[in-house]
């Protein structure tokens, strides 16, 4: 994401569908709704403001009243949909990531607690439990039954990879009576909801399509953190003691670590930094320099010279540069990764010998571990707080939507504004220049 | 905090004091300045924006290059200090917090790591460790010293409370050659840092006083989170689940959980939002109501009948209104709070007798325990940035300043700013609104 | 616990009651009970000693064959009841203590599992549920209505105080086809299972109870160690280090620490070997000497001059001959316990005070918290493994016969053995050695 | 271990050597030695049975005073070394396991604090840190230098696996004149101690040498447990958490855990038992059946049928029957184990493949991260206590012995004894029958 891309971004490309007029009082008490207009709190009417410099916001030009700026999230005083005759559904869809669990108990709280919806349903297994065959394998979620999830890994409901035909995904919303669907899911899944909401226009079904944005790499934009990263980066960064421990004690010890990451490091950066130790990080947004004298091996090298050990940490699609192209697919489609961590293992382990040197290398790779942890306290408020507002987004009638957090706010943003770009690490941002102070490693290319 | 009190400050109230021009080239390997000017990135001439919504940037009238802003945190290309020969000193003041011995850490890697130090003193618990007597435990800290602190809770430097004479601090900055003084405390420690920044520009003495913000209950205004408050709270979190398992468990069980909050009540909701079961959750900001329909007693019974059980979280300066007014102060000259714990233990213990039913009510109060854990890896980052902030905002020479973090980007702000007002719970706010959502409990007054 | 009491131990004391003879065949599988005889394997005919020093079992005199020893625990080859046609009931009491959860989920699987057991019942809240008013709370519970209930502290039948009327209790077994009962409790509630168990043999009912012993303060003799101690102490020794980390980080800091233990001092022992730091640990076991050269108040100056900290470790029953006798009884009958923990709290700031010195004591009291946690790895090891052998048990028609471990086996016990003696840190044992050697505590008396 | 095994050990095999007659009176305070002979406290004169069966103590025919008995530990009232004139040294050898640094904490505290040792002195990594270039990175160990260590894994003072020339090492004690050597390692380490005890008897030298025994695996025979083991297997259980929460959210998830345990797979039972939803666990000690009805892929896609997903434990060694016969050597002399959890990979998803059904197999090989964690509670505790009883062995002038721990007593073991055998999951015992009453898989052969 480069700052031309936002400042191309003009208040048109921030509005967010909605299914038509808002006329249905909302049933929330009184005290819930009487807000006022504070520095806490964004009215119904006012706008999140997309930049948070000066500069940017004075390259723009033009009257301040034009900056571009975010729809806030929140309850609304009037309703598109009548709750006490609304259906809702939830489904999760793709990868594991912590919270989701949290996110269906928080829906299905909301929905239940204080709009009193008629009914919610969760359908199993991503988008599969949406097709006529999935969709008998359907169950009533009420809170007696979603009770105590919070505390589990994984999802309740479910998951599984890859789409399905959107025709027939709608087909069994209006089936089922469902007005609302809730989808917690990535990027892939996201561009599923967003064909829902664009056939469900299409047909003129109003039905909302709501997306609570997932994905453990924290690689999409225009929203501060997705939930479940920073319990992520926390389980990262016991794998990394934990080689690091290994590492110290052994003459000689290397300590490799390979941590999720397909385009994005965030978790790298993010749990190296949580951890004491870690000399040498690898992202996919940097380019992995092995060779001469400013290069990977001979700094490993140098740091054993130093201080009797090393410690690097990989994300799995750092230094793809280094093999040859491929055209692999993985099930969901995705570029199949080339074997980084093996790379280095073998590279590392050659490079010593070839200078007389025999290093005790332990190779780490915490994989799923990291993934199907149950949320920690700052995911379980996060997830709990994006259920609500995905309720109140919903019951007001926006649709193609995703909820999210932006400089700290809930916000309600198209589908398609996340769905085009990635969230990268910026190699010329704060948070890699505090890696690089972190480690003290070399700054390539 | 209201929207009056943000739309009062102007630019000049952000701006920072400097000890003087910055003419010393930075020893930061060029690869770490060479940072482009990206949305990742505020250029040492940019600023931050006050304000994150649309209505109020437009509210302030004027052009939108008058809009106030922070200046950003990081590396300068040009320091007012030559790093080789600067001496710096630590000292941590207050009560224990997670992360003081990253913040201590964090400091001491980055002053040898990049800018080659000449020396780094860690003086010994609190004010007092500046006092003439107190200067004589001062430690020297280095890399190898710090090593592994991270891992532990509690200060390393030992703390106190209470402020001790700005000119005597002063004095032993001078005698023992200390050019920058790092302060990480609260409030009251951070007036006195102000004091001796005071002292020192009255005598026309070169020294930097930076102040990392310490605070427990994150009641410091103008910064997103203060470090430790994430660890705090999830802390706070497993002291609720105990209560709530104890409620659970028992017929007519009811769980209290008393949590620290002297003003501000962010310990006592996140860690609600938090967990799972919570009924009712009370604050210093808002009004305690026991008594009549809507009143907590007979809230209470009623969830009784509901559930069978019922989870009540008190911050510690809750409900103070309802206690006659008192002078007492505590050591650190802070009105001695009356005991809400305890009032409500007797008070719902005796309204249920009174309707004939014999509870059994379980009064947890955590305590020291959620201050003296080790920072989780959220904090552990957060801590580890801020003080790679606190070096860079010194070695340019910034003075009576204190680094945080506002809308996700680490700036520099008055210390006067942050001591000037309080940071608290809104009861109109979008967190106070998420905490009646998830409780449903009545909403005061 | 005395030698003379083990010794007074004769064979006839160590048998337990069985309904009548054996003559179903076990449903388990071939493979299960193709057990062969080794060491790691105690068969049916065989008996497990009592005695494990050779001194002991030789001062019994007679012959080897004599020795008195514990009938094993383990699945036996026929059985007193008809699986497919048994009907069993679950209650636990008493206070909450890791692993309960466990327990039932173990006795659950076990019945279904194995035996394909008619039905199991689990009885709310304690021996209320087994009134005729409490058992129409009653629930069937089933292998997937007690999924996942091990990662969940407390209990998920509820619990409570108190006995109820042994006749009324068999009334309620008798009414509802309940063949065998088991129960999870301490001292108190073996006792109300003997006197269901006995009031069933007076009527002739051929009901099986069968008791797993739970204490969270492991004080029932005979037993290694019962489910939940681990779990318990564990979490103790989390509150001791943060109470040493307050201690440290505060000039003449003292972490005063109170644990549980009413009658042994187990947790605070064990709790304090698995911490660094501790100087002192009060036991009810051993009388506390506050005054004089070598009582506690002097030492802990000597602590504060030697290393300017003290961490003092206090059962609650401790010190209890330092107040003037009480008659008070709390709701469970049990004697009133002094307040330990404030006393100490008062003399030793009181002394300090008397001797010039202003020290910082920080009162420590983790409550509930111990006991509400979940079981850890090595308590759920052992609570499935117990309720395996209490299942086992019961369908070979034991009864009055609690399930415990003796020197690593399961083993079958005369509930009367183990509510007629209490388990006590032995002055003259090894454990308290351990003490005294880990904390360098002054020998008292 | 076989009955057979047990039953040829006679007094004489489980008696320890003696450096020379005990001549020194104890430094150990008055009290701490004023031990009463109580049931819980084994008297120096007294000896710890063997045997703890009926039916076993009575085969070997004879008295009861000529069954086998181990020698007690604990603290003697006369040494055979003069404290204030005795240097020891400590060294870890091997792979890691929790509570290395909790045991070489205890040894320096039990060192200094009750016996005044004139020094004690670490050697670096393992038995390298010996040999006369190695020993030149030993480190004094003193209270303060270890404060702090028992909350790290690993080891301060390094490891490294391989023996070194015993010869030399004796020259290197000799030279720095140390009395005393603890070894803290596993099998191969044990036998090196045995070897430079054996050379010093051979040239005459008193020297001590203790073996504090260390197996992760739990594989050493007569010892009820080894340090570390509740720990590791506490952690693998986090890994079959993480592996089950996986298969369960996904439609025909699998998932395949690889533990560690090279000839015993007690971490794969007991982290299985800890661990809800683990339907296969398969270890060294019984053969793994893959084909055929009751072979395990056939069982997979019955428990896929019957319950949606299947979770699958491993120990490294287990199946190698399955692998054609290798001479393959690893840098330890170990045979390298062939790789089962590849095999059982890929041999069961072609079965499924076979059977038309595509499922999702998770392979989850948690690696170190088991072994270098910091040991729990109960380890910390444990480990403090086999330190103590190590010092009171060494200083009494026993050699060529090992403390550990049987029936619950601390105990001398000569170290040829546990050496000389491997403790095992038996068949046919116990365990590996709650194992299968657990899991209910198939009973092989």
């Amino acid at each position: 994401m480069h700052t031309g891309d936002q400042l191309s971004l003009r208040a048109e490309h921030l509005a967010v569908r909605t299914l038509g007029p808002t006329t249905v009082p909302s049933p929330l008490d009184g005290g819930l709704l009487r807000r006022q207009d504070t520095v806490h709190y964004v009215a119904e009417t006012d706008r999140v403001l997309l930049d948070d410099t000066l500069d940017m916001a004075v390259r723009r030009g033009g009257a301040t009243r034009d900056l571009p700026a975010f729809e806030p999230g929140g309850p609304r005083a009037r309703l598109f949909f009548d709750p006490a005759r609304t259906g809702a559904g939830i489904v999760t869809c793709g990868g594991l990531c912590p919270g989701l669990n949290n996110v269906v108990h928080g829906l299905v709280l909301e929905l239940f607690g204080h709009y009193g919806a008629r009914s919610v349903t969760g359908f199993r297994h991503g988008y599969r439990g949406l097709t006529k065959a999935g969709a008998k394998d359907a169950v009533g979620l009420t809170p007696a039954s979603v009770d105590g999830i919070n505390g589990q890994g994984g999802t309740v409901l479910g998951t599984s990879r890859g789409g399905q035909d959107p025709a027939e995904m709608l087909d069994t919303l209006l089936d089922r009576g469902i007005d609302i669907l809730f989808v917690v899911g990535g990027d892939g899944s996201l561009r599923g909801a967003q064909a829902i909401a664009d056939e469900a226009a299409r047909r003129g079904a109003p039905i909302a399509v709501i997306g609570v944005p997932k994905t453990i790499d924290n690689d999409l934009p225009w929203i501060d953190a997705t939930f479940g990263f920073q319990t992520a980066f926390g389980r990262a960064a016991e794998s990394i003691r934990a080689a690091h421990t290994e590492a110290r004690s052994t003459p000689d010890g290397v300590g490799l670590i390979k941590l999720m990451g397909r385009h994005s490091g965030f978790i790298a950066c993010y749990a190296s930094l949580a951890s004491e130790g870690v000399d040498v990080v690898l992202v996919p947004e940097i380019p992995v320099i092995l060779d001469g004298e400013r290069g990977l091996l001979a700094h490993v090298l140098r740091l054993l010279d130093r201080q009797g050990h090393a410690v690097v940490v990989v994300a799995e699609g750092a230094g793809q540069e280094l093999f040859p192209p491929s055209e692999e697919r993985d099930a969901s489609g995705n570029a199949r990764l080339a074997d980084i961590g093996g790379l280095l293992r073998d590279r590392i382990t050659d490079h010593a010998s070839g200078h007389g040197r025999s290093i005790s290398l332990r190779y780490v790779d915490p994989g799923y571990a990291i993934r199907s942890v149950p949320a920690n306290a700052f995911d379980s408020v996060y997830c709990a707080r994006l259920a609500q507002a995905a309720v109140h987004a919903a019951m007001a009638g926006r649709t193609a939507t995703v909820v999210g957090r932006w400089h700290g706010r809930f916000v309600h943003l198209p589908i398609s504004l996340v769905t085009g770009a990635r969230n990268q690490v910026d190699p010329h941002g704060d948070l890699w220049l505090s890696v690089l102070e972190a480690t003290g490693q070399p700054v390539w290319p």
